[in-house]
């Protein structure tokens, strides 16, 4: 089958390369001509036969909205595009609108696996029509880890399903790598476990918490034992974020995954204001009576007044 | 090799199974004695050889300290005792004097895999002596899975090491199994998503959320699409909360783990001496002025003002 | 003072009494005819003389931008619009821009206090411009508590920064509720302390977390000391999840004010989907295979492999 | 009244100016001899007429318990200890056993208000038998605030309730500090609200978060509006930690006071080692694979994999 796939950056390009090994044709476009196959999106269109897929795989928010805009001018009724980034559920609506008032069909579809995905596959999780799903399966089947196909693709829903699906599997993510994380910071803390990267090392087979996650935080155990190379600092992508607003928004109580955001939202500080207005409270119950009483010179051994 | 086995309920038993299996002689003893191959705990001590190995593999707390301290009583130096249970940590050190004075050694040794260890074999964490251990690895060896003896054993360190690396264990599962189970009440909240059980069997491969805690819930939901038949109620068996005092105590944050924790508490009340303050709070807000005020005949429109 | 009130319900009626009180002519305008003094919208408008001060005090939401979007039709240049209402801020910023086409003023206030201002005294937080706050000082003090001006008010900032504040204000509130509601759980769990209304009766002077919802508490005590008349529920009202939505936008940590609400959330729902997700996962530790172990007749004894 | 006082730092010097005041006659006791009225513990119970009243206040832990141990030594049938300090309620049992072997009875009494007590008198919470809280009443009497008893004093219950009750007040305290302080963070984020103290200070009067802690917080606030002086870095004092363990062997959610504790645990971590864990996963999705496709030069524009 013959696609357009316009982003080719690492996850892009590693896609294009496990759809060409499948023996799928795949024209490239993206903004460095050394990676780029078209010299432009137009050209991309160009060369393609229709009825045209075109997968968008560039960064989720104005580029990816601008990317489909443009497309909707280039494309003509009967096309396909597959935003494959990791857009909002509500881009998607957006996006739908946009290219049908010109006939072309919309599919939005979360990709999970990062860069182990261009050989291990990727998960995929699409939205939209069940006819434009149906016309894009040799894409996915083709992207998908071997084995049966449900269990690396779903078609969750209509148009948005696809992210939604992914931002929470994202979310689950927070939960998942803060509770690895939580358990290594307390075995590090205790004076009784002497082989930390060992004890996870150990939980690889046989234990309920074995995971693909546990694989990657084992690997960097090993590669540095104490993680000393590395600053307690996590950036967030934006999907937490949305999880946490959509439980929300549906009245859905999700402590571990909130708990695992603002925990980076935290390691992000050099200084915490709420933990000055916590010290300031601490401070104001010594306040400067105390400082008059110190004065006067009391004696010692008072218990602490201050909780 | 030689040992005795104490406890043949789900796990002992199914360890009995797998140990004879892999050609180890098996004395096992349980007060079923249906299931027990000796008499009594007297029996199954003259039964074996020494120096003897002697695996308790009984609920933990009072039940398995009075075996070892029975044992005490009926082994000699040179003998070793193995508990497999979920102790506390605290209750090893314990254990460990009882039977030195004896001059027995002893090995904790933390195991996770439930039911299904029999076939896939069972995580272990091992604390204690190296020479103790040492003695142990053929047994070890028969119950941990195959593959590299690393990824499903570890010499935590002394003891009290193994089953402080099986609580940990256990408070990383608690907040694994708390997000993914957040991230299925969203997805089953959501509008936009129509195929919940098809969305994380997909996540089964390929993806950053794969995991084998995820298998077994995709199993769940293959056999109740909608999870109709359970009840919103999980208990706790210990370890989760020993998880979280262990961080209170050495002030490591463990919010992911501590929520989990709640939330399990929270499924299980029927209703929350909390949420009736909160709730008291809230008709406080408007008291006994309003319910006059509503006698005098206000008008409509308000704004709520209870927040 | 003249000015127009817009809603006479718990909060407005109250509000329109303190104001008389204070010597100011209000007009009151309600769509139940017993409490309104005006036919009518465009009466109301009639009745005031220019420049005009009208107060808006309805649900907020549509009623309210839809009343501002009336008055803006029937105003005048040099008139000033007041939402008094619990509105987002993000509808200040729209309501401020459909009266400036009309040159008519527009400031924010959030009011707090409940039913209690009437005689307590309001609470006030103002956002606009300086010219048009200072302009309604005279109503703010009659609305306010009695004491120096800012403690009972505050020009927070231009349009919307009022009820900015009153959001956070009432994102606090959530926190300090569930605080003395935890509280209060664990005295009630305890077996040593005997007199729980007792307890929080005796925190009313002198120590560290007295508070007027401490006395509102107590209050709720006194009237049925085991809270048995009530249910654990507890609805919200938004301003708490407005709140967690603009902390999550700041990437500020609020894990407390968080867990309030998600405390809420939970206090609402008779089954949860979640709790059911990990009950499923708990099963699935014993599985199809523990069943049929079961049947083959295992012993007794087995440590709960179900973490 | 005749009593001992034995330490007589903050508290304890305050605590004796303040019965003093009332008419009490006071015989202190500290190690610092500039403060101390006696020269010895033996001293002080000297000069006191038997039956006699002696009030701890020494740091909890060792130094009451061996102030406690070297009572019973010195006092005689008939006598009464009162520990005022922050003691664990557990080391209440225990202290009091040790004296009930000579005759001596036993009162624990949380106090709570810091060295604003002196003044503005201290929140008392009693634990004990009937007779010996009777017998102390008019200490009681003068060391609580002005008003009616039964605002400033508690019997909660037996030995033990008194600790018990204040731990839960200063874990409540611990809640309601970081709702303050989550409040204060997100008006500091905002771009909206540019009179952060006015608001505060706003909140003074009238509203629904007015407290004593807010007090505190308007009087930091003036001092130092951006509170700049400050480090976010909070201790705890233990009685946080020993509510949270509460709530945990009672089974009772306890999220809020909870994320307070973590919040300062968090707080005085330099680099924590379970956000490093996050990073490190995160850093893994990237892996050596893609290292080596950024050697062979990838192009760029991909959506961001790491999640």
């Amino acid at each position: 089958m013959e696609l357009g796939l316009v982003g080719l950056g690492k996850m892009g390009g590693s896609m294009r390369d496990r759809l060409r090994r499948a023996g799928h044709t795949v024209v490239g476009y993206d903004h460095d001509p050394e990676a780029s196959d078209a010299g432009s999106l137009p050209d991309l269109v160009r060369r393609l036969s229709a009825p045209r897929v075109v997968w968008v795989m560039v960064p989720a928010g104005p580029a990816t909205r601008s990317t489909v805009t443009e497309l909707a001018e280039l494309l003509d009724e009967g096309d396909v595009v597959v935003d494959g980034g990791n857009s909002r559920y509500t881009d998607d609506i957006a996006n739908a609108e946009v290219l049908s008032t010109r006939g072309v069909g919309y599919v939005d579809c979360g990709v999970s696996g990062g860069v182990w995905g261009l050989e291990v596959g990727y998960g995929l999780m699409a939205g939209g029509d069940a006819a434009d799903v149906q016309r894009l399966m040799p894409v996915f089947d083709a992207l998908r880890p071997d084995g049966p196909r449900d269990e690396g693709f779903v078609h969750a829903g209509g148009v948005g399903a696809g992210h939604y699906a992914k931002m929470v599997h994202n979310g689950i993510e927070y939960g998942l790598m803060q509770a690895y994380a939580e358990g290594y910071e307390l075995l590090h803390a205790s004076e009784l476990v002497t082989d930390v990267p060992g004890a996870f090392k150990a939980w690889s087979r046989g234990t309920v918490v074995r995971s693909w996650l546990l694989e990657l935080l084992v690997r960097a155990l090993e590669d540095d034992p104490g993680l000393s190379e590395l600053e307690g600092y996590a950036d967030d992508s934006g999907e937490g974020r949305w999880t946490v607003q959509e439980a929300i928004d549906h009245a859905v109580p999700a402590p571990v995954i909130t708990a695992a955001l603002f925990a980076r939202f935290a390691s992000r500080q050099d200084d915490s204001p709420a933990m000055k207005a916590v010290a300031a409270l601490r401070n104001q119950f010594g306040g400067h009576a105390v400082r008059a009483a110190d004065e006067a010179g009391p004696a010692s051994g008072a218990a602490d007044p201050r909780p």
